[in-house]
């Protein structure tokens, strides 16, 4: 076997990733309240909402009240999703830690979700890494490409693309990269096989692994992508999140399946399980009615299991 | 990236180690039916029930005319779980292809379920191997190491005396030992570790692995023994089983899930997943009320998938 890291990063994007593709809208309090208490289990990385435009998303248009909830907890990296410039300009005027700006390789799946080419969004990559420096401020920018094993609407995305953006976002300014499986095409070779690329590209910069449970390979295309050395994984609590293009499939890994892997294998993650469930529990009663996975939960952990913070 | 094997064999249990833990009794043309369309799919290996006696298992009782219609169709391997020599006698008897001895390495588990203790089913062993030499019959020992990750009533099960076992079954004169994680204990990391000693012990004579999914890490974990060289599985269809600790939890690993993620990964099952989903969801329908399981069925297999015979 090879050896696991011995720390990693769960990253929460429930709050982003999973609340958009909810039809419920959870009230600002009851996001903080999520935050406040992810951070008491232990969270130090959340994702805390998306500077678009509040009438495509109204479930993020507390964005900026969430994020200066967050930036009051000591040492929480709160990072925020921006889909051009002009919400990196929000981010930057916000003071966020760290801004992430999708980009997706599907050419398909990028015009119909962003109405731009992939190439025309590290154009935009090129604008906000300007913006940041002529700023001053510290928010670090990170270019994700998404549907890095397929998409839905196009189909095969070749590798050999993937590795292309993720270069040219890095050339463009991005400070980091990472990768995901939008739409649960993954498995856990084909992560091997692009990870191991992605890293020997990107080295340092390659920070993270978002990995969504359409298809039930969440967990394994993360143990995968551990064994490469890879320490930060996007999940979301109670796995919320789903996938437009398959109605009531799951979402994002569920953060809880995640932490009891990592934990249980040995990775630590400073999270604590039994808290992070009662939170489960909480989200679950706030969300009620709409779709929530995961597995953990209702076996509960092994009588053998002990957090190692 | 480790290589992984060529090809793989899922080992469909859901007609004894899921049925068994359901109230619903599937009738004896049900049963047929399944292992028919299972074969269709291309699945050659089924353990179709469970010679005990039909008091304690009703949901199993037809067991010997469900192997008489499995010898029915060419080259599909029907195995039953026998818990003693009487058991042992009747399929012998039917003339099975593989019987299944399980052994559990939790001793308050094992005097709980089979009221013997470890050693006494070793003992038992011995006694089942001298009736097959002297039956003349052809019928395979599999000897299978249960709560092999730990156990819900006795909390942690040593590595040391989980090897132990097994290796006293192959001197018992198992012609096969499995490994089986009873109750979803394990993750990835410990599975490396305990399979991987396992195979240094029992060579080609180590034959499966069987993992519940009560905490959503089977995938992961047949993944981990899979980079192993391990190239058999038990799963049962729509994840059926559960866990008598844990009321509503999740049962084995999803044959559908398990058989996309191999084939995705380019281990070759020789299963048709089109015909597997369809044949899930006939037994969902069969099953109306109970739970089941698995992730793949809601979003269906990518539009990227090509299964390859």
């Amino acid at each position: 076997m090879k050896n696991l890291p011995a720390t990693a990063v769960i990253r929460e994007v429930g709050l982003r990733d999973g609340l958009q593709s909810i039809a419920t809208i959870l009230p600002t309090a009851r996001k903080c309240e999520w935050v406040s208490r992810a951070y008491a289990a232990g969270q130090r990385e959340i994702e805390v909402g998306s500077f678009v435009p509040p009438k495509l998303l109204p479930q993020l248009a507390d964005t900026a009240e969430v994020l200066a909830y967050a930036q009051t907890l000591p040492g929480l990296v709160a990072s925020v999703l921006v889909p051009n410039l002009k919400g990196a300009e929000r981010a930057l005027d916000a003071n966020a830690d760290l801004m992430l700006l999708p980009l997706s390789a599907s050419h398909a799946h990028s015009l119909a979700n962003l109405r731009k080419t992939p190439d025309e969004v590290v154009d935009e990559m090129r604008r906000i890494r300007a913006a940041r420096d002529a700023s001053g401020k510290k928010t670090l920018i990170e270019g994700g490409v998404g549907t890095a094993f397929g998409c839905a609407l196009q189909g095969e995305v070749k590798h050999s693309e993937v590795l292309r953006l993720m270069q040219a976002l890095l050339d463009a300014g991005a400070d980091r990269v990472s990768l995901a499986d939008t739409v649960g095409y993954a498995d856990p070779r084909s992560v091997s096989d692009l990870f191991e690329q992605a890293l020997r590209i990107a080295g340092g910069a390659f920070c993270c692994g978002h990995f969504h449970d359409t298809r039930g390979l969440a967990l394994a295309n993360v143990y995968a992508a551990l064994q490469l050395g890879v320490t930060r994984f996007d999940a979301s609590l109670a796995g919320i999140g789903g996938c437009p293009h398959a109605p009531g499939a799951s979402g994002n890994a569920a953060t809880e399946d995640l932490a009891f892997m990592l934990e249980a294998s040995g990775v630590r993650t400073g999270m604590d399980l039994p808290l992070l469930l009662d939170l489960r529990q909480q989200l679950v009663h706030w969300l009620d009615g709409e779709p929530t996975h995961g597995t953990l939960w209702r076996a509960g952990l092994p009588k053998t299991f002990h957090s190692q913070p």
